[in-house]
C-alpha cells in the first residue's frame, strides 16, 4: 500500500555481487577515528589501543551456499563458523569470538538445531573460539545462518589486501580446487538418487575432497606458521571464491601486477584423474574452484628462505608493477587472468 | 539422501523463542580469558584491557518481523539499525561499528536495496556509528537483514542484567506501548486496504505511534545523561519484547524482586484514546506490547534526586529481596507479572 514510487528496477543481476556490494556501500564514508579499515578487505580492523579487533561477517543460504539435500546438518554449523574464522585469519589475525544468527522454517525440528549447533559448538572448541551471543528467530520458508566473526590483530601484524609490493612473491597454503570436485562429486551423485532413489552414492575413494567441501579448516595453523617463522605477510587473503579472482584482489587493492606459474599450483594428485572422468581443465579448477580457504599470500623476497622448505606452503609466482594479473602456462604463454570467481550453486 | 537419521521431531514452538536459545547454547562453555560476559545479556562484553567492546547481533526476517506491504524499505533500513544499537546502550556504552548482512530474492531490484541501505547509512549518520562490514547474497524467497553492532563499554560503566540490589528504584525511559499501537493502526489499514484497494490508508493524527513503529530511535541520549547525571545504573536491559518481559528478565538475571506501579508506567495520552478505540486494556498494551526500544534500568536508590526532575525518566517500582515481579495496581491489588512478551505479527 505504500509501494516505492521509484520507477527503476534494476536487476541485481546486472552489478553482479561484489559490484553490488560496492555500489551499496559507496556512500559509507567511515567518521570515527579508531576505525582502521572498513569495507573492503576479508575483515574489518578496529583500533583498541595496543591491538585492532577484526570483524567479519557472513550469510549462508539454504539453496544459495548449501544443499540439505546433501550436507548434513553439524557439517553445515561447522562450515558456517570455519568460513568465518577464515576472514579473521586473512587479516594475520587469531579469531576468538563469534555470534550466530539463524532463521529458520517450522519445517525444521529442535533436533535439526541442534545438530547444527553441534558442528558449531565443535568448531569453537576446535579454533578454541567462544560463541558469545545469538539470534535464532523464525523465517517463513528455508534456513539462513549468519555469523559475525571477532578476533585479535596484533598491531603491525596486519595483512591487508593492498600491501603486496613490487619483487614479493605469490605464496598459497595447502592445495586449492579439491572443495569444488567435492561438489561435483556430490552433485553427481544427487542426480543419480533423484533418478533412482533405491541406488546407494557412491562417495568411497573421494573422502579427502568430500571434506574439502562439506568439512573445510581454516588455516590457523599457517598464521601460527608464519609467526613461528617471524614471516610477516604484505598482503593476504583467503581462498574463499578461487584462486583466480582473489589474486585479482589483491592485485587490485595492492595496484601491482600478480603472475603465477600453471605449473606451481599446489593441486591434490586425485583431483587429475577426477578432472579427466568429469572432462574437465584442471588448471581451470584450480584457479575458478572456490571454497577452498586457504590462504594466498605475498612476502617479501627477503623471507623466502624462511617458507621455502616448508610442505604447507607453495610459491606459486611473483608481483612487479603494473596492474592485473597473467598465467604463465606450462608451454610459457602469458594469459591474463579474469575474474571467473566460482558461481555458487543453485 | 544423507537425511538425519534422528526420529526426533519436536516442533521448534514447543520451547518458544526463549527456550530455544537457551537450550541450544547451554552447552557454550566459554574459554577465552578476555571473554567477560556471554550468551544471556543485551550484548557480549570482550575484554581489552582498558575497556570493553560490546557485541550484539539481531536478525530482521520479512513475513515475521516486518511487512513490506506497510514498512518502506528505508525505515527498514534504518529501524534494522537502530534496533541493534539499542543493545549497546543498553549495556550503558556507546555504539561504534556495524557490519550487515543482506539475503534478498531476485524479486527485489537493485532499487529496493539503495533504498534500504539509504536508510541504514542515515542511522550510521544520526548516532556518529561506522558500517565497516557487510555481506549481500541472493536468498530463494524474501529479505532477511542481520546486523551485528560492537561498541565501547567504559570499565565499571557496564550495565548487566544481573546487577540489581535490594532497593534499587526501577526507572524507565521515555514512554511504552506506543510502537505496538502504531502496529495495530498499520495492519487496521492494511485490512482495509486489503478489502478497498481504492481507499487511501487513514494515518493522520497517529503520526507519534506509527513513528515509534516504523521509524524507532534508540536511547543513545539516556546512556549520555545517565553518564553527565553521574548515575550508574546497577542494571539495565532495552525494550525490545515489553516491559513486562524486560523486567522479568532484569528480575530472573538478578535474583530479586521487581515490584512497579500500574499508575506510574509512562504512557503517551494518545494511547489512552486508541486503546478505547480498539477495545484494549492500556496496562496490557503499556505491559506486552514490544518494539519500544526505552531503556530499563535500576539505580541505586541515593541516586534518586539526580534523575528526579528528568522529564526523559520516570521511576516505577523498586526492587527489593525474593524473586519474580509484581505489578501493584491503582487499586493496590499485587498482580504476578508474567513472561507474555510481545508476538510478531506473522
Amino acid at each position: 500500500m505504500f509501494d516505492s514510487k521509484n520507477p527503476q528496477r534494476t536487476p541485481i543481476s546486472d552489478l553482479g555481487e561484489f559490484g553490488l556490494i560496492d555500489h551499496l556501500v559507496k556512500n559509507a564514508k567511515t567518521k570515527l577515528s579508531n576505525t582502521a579499515l572498513a569495507v573492503g578487505d576479508d575483515a574489518a580492523l578496529i583500533d583498541q589501543g595496543d591491538h585492532y579487533t577484526a570483524i567479519s561477517t557472513d550469510l549462508l543460504v539454504e539453496g544459495v551456499h548449501f544443499d540439505l539435500s546433501y550436507v548434513p546438518l553439524k557439517h553445515l554449523g561447522y562450515k558456517s563458523v570455519v568460513v568465518n574464522l577464515s576472514d579473521i585469519y586473512a587479516m594475520n589475525g587469531m579469531a576468538e569470538h563469534i555470534t550466530v544468527g539463524i532463521a529458520v522454517s517450522n519445517r525444521f525440528p529442535v533436533e535439526a538445531l541442534e545438530e547444527i549447533y553441534e558442528g558449531i559448538h565443535l568448531a569453537c572448541e576446535r579454533y578454541n573460539v567462544d560463541l558469545v551471543g545469538g539470534d535464532t528467530t523464525a523465517s517463513q520458508s528455508g534456513l539462513m545462518i549468519s555469523i559475525t566473526a571477532t578476533g585479535r590483530v596484533e598491531k603491525g601484524a596486519e595483512a591487508k589486501r593492498s600491501g603486496a609490493g613490487d619483487n614479493d612473491l605469490i605464496v598459497v597454503s595447502g592445495d586449492v580446487g579439491g572443495a569444488y570436485m567435492g561438489l561435483q562429486i556430490l552433485e553427481r551423485e544427487k542426480q543419480v538418487f533423484l533418478e533412482n532413489p533405491e541406488m546407494q552414492p557412491e562417495l568411497g575413494g573421494h573422502e579427502y575432497i568430500l571434506e574439502r567441501q562439506l568439512k573445510p579448516e581454516a588455516r590457523k595453523d599457517i598464521v601460527e606458521l608464519l609467526k613461528g617463522l617471524d614471516v610477516q605477510p604484505t598482503s593476504m587473503i583467503d581462498i574463499s571464491d578461487g584462486l583466480s579472482s582473489e589474486i585479482l584482489h589483491l592485485s587490485k587493492a595492492s595496484g601491482t601486477q600478480f603472475n603465477i606459474y600453471e605449473n606451481k599450483i599446489p593441486i591434490d594428485p586425485s583431483i587429475y584423474t577426477l578432472c579427466e572422468e568429469f572432462n574437465m581443465n584442471t588448471t581451470t579448477v584450480a584457479l575458478n574452484g572456490g571454497e577452498d580457504y586457504e590462504l594466498l599470500f605475498t612476502i617479501k623476497i627477503g623471507d623466502h628462505d624462511k617458507i621455502k622448505a616448508n610442505p604447507n606452503l607453495t610459491v606459486i609466482g611473483y608481483v612487479k608493477g603494473g596492474s592485473g594479473a597473467n598465467l604463465i602456462t606450462r608451454d610459457e604463454k602469458v594469459i591474463e587472468l579474469k575474474a571467473q570467481g566460482f558461481k555458487h550453486h543453485g
